[in-house]
């Protein structure tokens, strides 16, 4: 597995972050290649999502991923076990992607010539929603375990995503975890009312044909 | 509930954050004021681990809570329903606390003569241990659900922390997440040699016990 490209990340030299995100969510549009931002907490699954996602599109798209991560490469190694095109992305400690960063990634020889690539940002509920990476949508992962207030506390979060998934769902029904979904989508709402939210299990798969036709409808839409 | 404070914090004027750290904390020593740094990921049960020990020492110290947020209160109201002197933290966006932050929140009215004061720091496995609070030992929480490769991607944290709790093992025995207690214990012990391990169940009070000796013997020894 010593084929997974680990990139060290410089520091960006783009003083103004939102243009340089602009130009480069102009750059994607004009290439055909859609790019999604995925944020979350820690060990909320976005590795796993993005693997159900690659089960469910591979077939209709060339599809990449960019995995960023304070160190290691767990996660490319993951991913790039499912034959896809992948880089890692070493932030040097920063705790989140910017625009800058976002396109020395895009600007590696593996992520060229794709139709979907999925940003998998560094694991934090803060920081990374600050930063915009140029990407064409967000989409945001909170999962079961990690509670129903979470809206409440990280509300700039949710006020930045395209997308609410809401993960780990298959736990709900064994009684361990407090979690009102239905508290979840109204403090959700309440935040960003054109959120939309889909209850997803990366375990069991169940919900990723929708995340799928979301994805679909948002690059048809692009 | 309105009786909790909600502290808005101002930037730190201090621009040595560590040397800022190190004099509070000799004046804490002077106070006999324990300060404990708790972090951790968003929902890994800082709150609930917070009320486990103030149920265990209550009865032999003046323990007060610090919690630090982004925005809301939800989890000062929380430990000001257990009957704690209680302080909520707004860090204004900010995503962890520094010396002088910490200061702010320790000169409160209700956080005087105090011998154990714990502050819950943002949820966020980053940023937080990149900045030294002045507290006299920082605790980490890793929970079940979050997986077991925390520790290689985000070493800093267990780098920095004295007491790593692994919380939520009541769901080990369930079969619904994969994850491996005895390689954690390693992963953490390669960054960090000293670092204790105490497994633990905010919900069901397991290990709270050891924990409670963790942080008398700690007193004991400041």
């Amino acid at each position: 597995m010593n084929d997974v490209r680990i990139l060290k990340i410089k520091k960006s030299v783009y003083e103004n972050n939102d243009l340089e995100a602009e130009k480069l969510r102009g750059e994607l549009r004009a290439e055909g290649t859609f790019l999604i931002n995925l944020m979350s907490s820690p060990g909320s699954g976005k590795t796993s999502s993005v693997l159900r996602i690659i089960e469910q599109l591979r077939g209709e798209m060339a599809i990449g991923v960019m995995e960023a991560d304070i160190d290691s490469a767990v996660d490319a190694k993951t991913v790039a076990a499912a034959g896809i095109p992948v880089v890692q992305i070493h932030t040097g400690g920063m705790c989140h992607l910017d625009a800058g960063m976002t396109r020395q990634g895009l600007e590696t020889p593996e992520m060229q010539g794709l139709d979907l690539v999925i940003l998998e940002n560094v694991g934090n509920l803060v920081c990374p929603a600050e930063f915009d990476t140029g990407a064409c949508k967000n989409v945001m992962i909170l999962s079961v375990p990690e509670g129903d207030d979470k809206p409440l506390k990280y509300p700039l979060m949710f006020s930045v995503a395209d997308l609410l998934l809401i993960n780990k769902i298959d736990t709900l029904g064994l009684g361990i975890f407090d979690f009102d979904i239905a508290a979840v989508r109204e403090r959700a709402a309440a935040i960003n009312p054109s959120i939309c939210v889909i209850e997803v299990s990366a375990k069991t798969g169940e919900g990723f044909d929708l995340v799928s036709d979301w994805i679909r409808k948002a690059i048809s839409r692009f």
